[in-house]
Formats: C-alpha cells, sequence, structure tokens
C-alpha cells in the first residue's frame, strides 16, 4: 500500500526496483488507508492478483503502469489485529538461557513441549522507516529502587511475521495455508534493562510494547511456497495437535545490518516451531485469529556467532563490544543507529524473492518532565 | 450498541430496566456494528449524548423512545484495539504470590515500584451473555510431560475494564479523564492448569486467550466522577511519573454470583494501583494507546475470604471445596456452571450506577480429534 508521487494512493506489486499500480492496470480499484488489503487476503484474492500482475509483466508492461520505488512512500500494509510472537529459535533461547541463568538449564521444561509466546502491542506496528524513539522505562541496575531512565540496553530482534489472512479456530498445522496469507520482515525492538526488571511474573510488557517494524511488503505464501522445507527434527516428539504432514520450515536467507555494517547472516530454516504449529497452538484453545493478526517467529539465530539475531546475544548482554566498519564499536544500540533487515530466498536457478528492507533509526528518548 | 426486537441497530442509553434508543430521539443517527461508538467517543461527545439523554429523561420522555431492557439484544460497545491486563489489587497478588511460592516472599520485588501487567488477546473479547467454551491446553499434573486436555482449573476473574476514548502517548496520571472515556466490567476467565505449564518465561498466553467477556453497557467516566476516592496509600512512593495529586480510586461495589450464589463482595476502592497510573506506565515508554483500547484492572479482591475475586483465591488452588446453596460443591468451575459479575456505586443519597451484568455460561470443550 503506498502513496504514488502524485498523492494518490493505492495498492501495488513491487518487482525489484518498481511497483506495478494495480489501478492503472485494471487489476484492482484505486484503495486507499490501511485497510486497502483487508477485502483482498480476507477474500482469497491475493493469488489471483499476483498472477495476473505477473502475466502483464511477462508481456510487454505498459510503462506507465510501474514506478519506481524510489518515487513512491510505503504505509504500513494492513490494520494489525492482535500481534503474538513467539520464542521459536532453539540457538535463540538456549543462548538467552545461559545469560540469563547460569548455571542452570538454558531451556525451561516447556519449551520444547509447546511452542512458547506471548501477545504484544498491535498498536505500535509500524511500517519500515518510521524512526524508533529510544524508550524509558523503570531500570534497576543492581539497585532494589528503579528509577525512569532512557533504556541503555535497546536491542533489536530479527524476525519474520505470519500475517492471517483467514480467521478461524483450532487449525490443524496442515491447515496453515487456508488461513496465512503471507509473510514480512519484523524487528521486535527490545529494551533488555526495561524487561529485566518488569518481566516476573507476567512476561515483558513495556520493554517491547513501544515500537515493532514490519517491512511493508507482504510477500504470498503462493511465493513462498518453493522454499518450504523440513524443519529440524523434534525431541521429544510434539502432542499429536503439534504435528504436521507437510513440510512448514521456510529456506530464507536472512540479514541485518548496523549502520551499513553486516552483523548478522542466518537462516530461518533453523527455526525449530514453524509458522504453521504457531498458528494451531494460538488456536488450539479455542482462540480465534481473525484478517490482518501478525504472528512473530521470535528471534532468528543460527547456531554459532554471526548468526545471531539480537545484541543481547552478539554483546553477551552487554558484555563484549563489536566493532562496525566505521571503526566504532558497540554493545547495544546507540541514538542515530540504523538497523536494517534484509531476507530473500531463491535465485540459484529458482525465482528470486526478497522482502525488501525493515529499516529503523534509533532517536534519543523524548525529554520530558515528570 | 443494541438490535431491537424489529431487527434495527442503534446505539441507546441504558436507564434501569429500560433503554433509549438515541436515533429516535434525535440525539444520534442510527448506527451500527462494533464501531458504532467510536466515533462518539473518539469525538469526546459520550458525555454530551448522556447529558442530553438525561435532560430528555428528566421531562416526560416519549413512550415510543424506551424499549424494556428484555426486548433488546446488547452487542460488544466497541471494537477492542489493544487489551492489557495488570494485576493490581495488593490483596489478590499476595494471595497467588503465598499459593505459587509458598515460603518465599508474596510479593516480587517489581510490584510496589510499577503496575505489573501483560498484553491480552483483544479478538476474543466478548459480550456478556456469549457462552464460554471450556478451553483446552497442555497440562501437565506433575509429570514431566504436559499433554492435551481440557482444562480441570477453570477460573474467573473479577475486574473492571477501562476503556480509551482519545489516543495519547506519555499520558500523565491526571490526565486519565481526557484519555479514558468510562469503565465497564470485566471477567479474565483463566486456566490455572494451563497457564502454570505455560508461563515461563514469558507470561501467561492461552490459559488467558480463549475468552474475555464484557459488559455491554459503558459507563461514562463523567458518571463516575462523584465516586472517585483516594486509593490505598503507596508504600513506596512510586516514581514520579506514577505520582497523581488528584484522587484517582473508585469505590464501586462489586459481587460475583455462581449459578446464584453469591460468592464475591468487595469494593474496587481497595485496588492498590489506579486506572490512571495504569494509563501513565503503559504509555510511558512512548507507546501510543488508540480509541477503543481495553485497560483490564487485574483481579480485584479484599482482604479476606468472600472478598476474593478468583476461585484460585477461593478455593485455595483447588485445594478447598466450597458450598452453593443448591447444596453442590465446587473447587473451580464445572461445565454448565454461570459466572456473573455485577458492580455499582451510590445510592445512598446520591444518584445509583449500575454496571448492569456481564455473565458467562461454561460450555464443555470441543470435541475434536487431534
Amino acid at each position: 500500500v503506498v502513496t504514488f508521487s502524485d498523492g494518490r494512493c493505492g495498492v501495488v506489486v513491487r518487482l525489484g526496483d518498481y511497483v506495478l499500480d494495480l489501478a492503472r492496470a485494471d487489476i484492482e480499484p484505486d484503495l486507499c488507508g490501511r485497510d486497502s488489503l483487508a477485502g483482498l487476503m480476507a477474500g482469497g484474492r491475493l493469488g489471483e492478483v499476483r498472477q495476473r500482475a505477473a502475466e502483464l509483466l511477462s508481456g510487454a508492461a505498459r510503462p506507465a503502469l510501474l514506478h519506481p520505488i524510489g518515487e513512491v512512500t510505503a504505509h504500513l500494509p494492513f490494520a494489525v489485529g492482535d500481534f503474538t510472537d513467539f520464542y521459536s529459535s532453539l540457538h535463540h533461547a538456549t543462548n538467552l538461557g545461559r545469560l540469563l541463568r547460569p548455571g542452570g538449564a538454558p531451556l525451561l521444561p516447556n519449551w520444547r513441549q509447546l511452542p512458547v509466546g506471548y501477545h504484544g502491542r498491535a498498536g505500535t506496528v509500524v511500517v519500515s522507516g518510521t524512526p524508533v524513539t529510544r524508550p524509558r522505562g523503570l531500570v534497576a541496575r543492581g539497585e532494589e529502587r528503579a528509577t525512569l531512565q532512557p533504556s541503555a540496553a535497546l536491542d533489536f530482534e530479527l524476525e519474520m511475521g505470519f500475517v492471517i489472512g483467514r480467521g478461524g479456530t483450532t487449525i490443524a498445522p496442515d491447515e496453515a495455508d487456508h488461513h496465512v496469507v503471507g509473510a514480512v520482515l519484523l524487528n521486535d525492538w527490545s529494551a533488555r534493562d526495561v524487561q529485566a526488571f518488569e518481566y516476573q511474573p507476567l512476561g515483558p510488557h513495556l520493554a517491547k510494547s513501544f515500537a515493532t517494524t514490519i517491512s511493508p511488503w507482504l510477500v504470498t505464501l503462493d511465493a513462498l511456497a518453493p522454499f518450504l522445507v523440513e524443519p529440524p527434527p523434534q525431541e521429544p516428539p510434539p502432542d499429536p495437535y503439534l504435528q504436521a504432514r507437510r513440510p512448514w520450515g521456510l529456506d530464507l536467507g536472512l540479514e541485518v545490518e548496523l549502520n551499513g555494517t553486516s552483523i548478522t547472516r542466518t537462516t530461518f530454516a533453523s527455526m525449530y516451531w514453524t509458522f504453521a504449529q504457531q498458528l494451531a497452538h494460538l488456536t488450539v484453545n479455542g482462540a480465534t485469529v481473525r484478517p490482518g493478526d501478525l504472528i512473530g517467529s521470535g528471534t532468528v539465530s543460527g547456531a554459532g556467532p554471526g548468526e545471531w539475531g539480537s545484541l543481547m546475544e552478539i554483546s553477551q548482554n552487554g558484555q563484549e563490544t563489536f566493532t562496525l566498519t566505521d571503526g566504532t564499536t558497540r554493545t547495544f544500540l546507540e541514538d542515530g543507529d540504523t538497523v536494517t533487515l534484509r531476507g530473500g530466498a531463491g535465485g540459484n536457478g529458482t525465482p528470486r524473492i526478497g522482502f525488501g528492507e525493515c529499516t529503523g533509526r534509533i532517536t534519543p528518548a523524548a525529554k520530558r518532565g515528570t
């Protein structure tokens, strides 16, 4: 969903550095606003739109239908219903367990039995490019009394987001493609020092509610189908309601850049719990999902250094600095820093699918008397 | 927001056992659907509507404007944005701390420093009268492996819900009445056995996501203004961002009936953290609130038996039975049980304000192969 340079807005299909204007191509009427995609998603027509756009573009598309990407402004592509965020990378959960409970078992007893997750704030999901203001929160720093201060441990989390196009309940994993319409990149910004003080016993709250950034280009599940792969083996096997026959892992390459320095390269195929299992879990208790609900995968981390999807892991909870190509060092994010997530699939003989960018720049904490 | 017996729908003001039809009274046009109140709330016009309705009714209202309450069907009065639920009763948190961490300090170190809370599922907030299906979930029962089964520890939670009418961020406690438009009764149904297995480290999730019931009658903050009182003293004093000069406690009487037996009577005035402090906390990190956001107070419990707002407390986590007037006993809820919350204020020389009923009947867990 974009605004064109003439101020008109509408739904487009992105192809490389161009977008196809669906209204001018007579594929869809001109739709504006955050609900633009809702009808397309709920009606299950995104696949058809993509097909018609592809047909048009395989011929000699009229240049008037195409706009350079630099001439449009992309918006949040759908109104977010409920945002649920998971914790489904074995490497990430193990890394955090080691950092937060040294000497103990890195994984809690429930981790291999269900996709652990929580509800996030839907109203603060923003589109790539939106500045992220450093949050303030109660931080204890080893003291008994916490005080309100700007977070000094601001982090990103490299994730994928899966978008519900058709509602339902008690959805089996192998029915996931009837309900999930596509995927975006997702950065679940986190204030680790705020989280450390607040999170017992009801989980993270203000540490993650200030902003979550998603990429504006919804890649349909149809387009991702060639990249569905078997996820890693699950031991012990989960309860039958979480078992799938079809492969729901996704072979996507993911990358994080901090101020232009590539700091993480990893693959989504390493995720322990799949989005199909997450959806099955979310709805097994009778809860419904609605079009526009967003499911965060949880931070994507690979096994080794260079594959970690958060600064919490890269800096070992702030204990180790790392160096950017400009010679400066970091543990957590500084004001002015820009984090960019990128992801894609294929390219070796298969069509290349890209997710575009999911980027945000940190602006200083708001100055405000209390 | 109701449907009349002739199938027409619209916005009404409730007065005792009658509702005033705002469209027929030429106060508001006929509005239908879950967004009916959104415009009124966001425009800050609910107070004006209430005033005009009161004027009309203090005269000789035309009988055609009034419908007996039994002839209308009430709907969810607004589309819920984000649902945030708190844990702000000192007695409730202490009781749960004693049950879940016997021998330890009942309150965790953060409890007196901030209103502990978490995000709940907005899409499963339902209106009073909607049946509540017993959820299934992974339950461990002392075993290492949890299995999917209907919850055997289904509970209610007696709460108030506060509704945002005007959006904003970094809202000081004393600005709460610029943003909160009114209140409803709220039952945060909870599956304690599911919660016990899933909640580490990210908090309760499926144990509370299957249903949350609210009363259909939004009582405006204007109407509640005479009942604002000083909350209990807070020791230690909270961080300045949580300090208010005006009184934001609410002197409401609350009652829970189980199958017609009154099992709890308590007062909302005992709540440690006020809705004004909860709103200030929610937004201090820069997070925004939107019209339709719903803030749950947390379970309301008084100091002694008979004043507890959950079966977890009444049955001491299932260890003690209690007896209903029909002679049957309970620990947690059984299929067919009906829980009804009621609340109100005034009546001794001041106008009586009632919240109506917030009720739900438990239906058996869905039979479904896994």
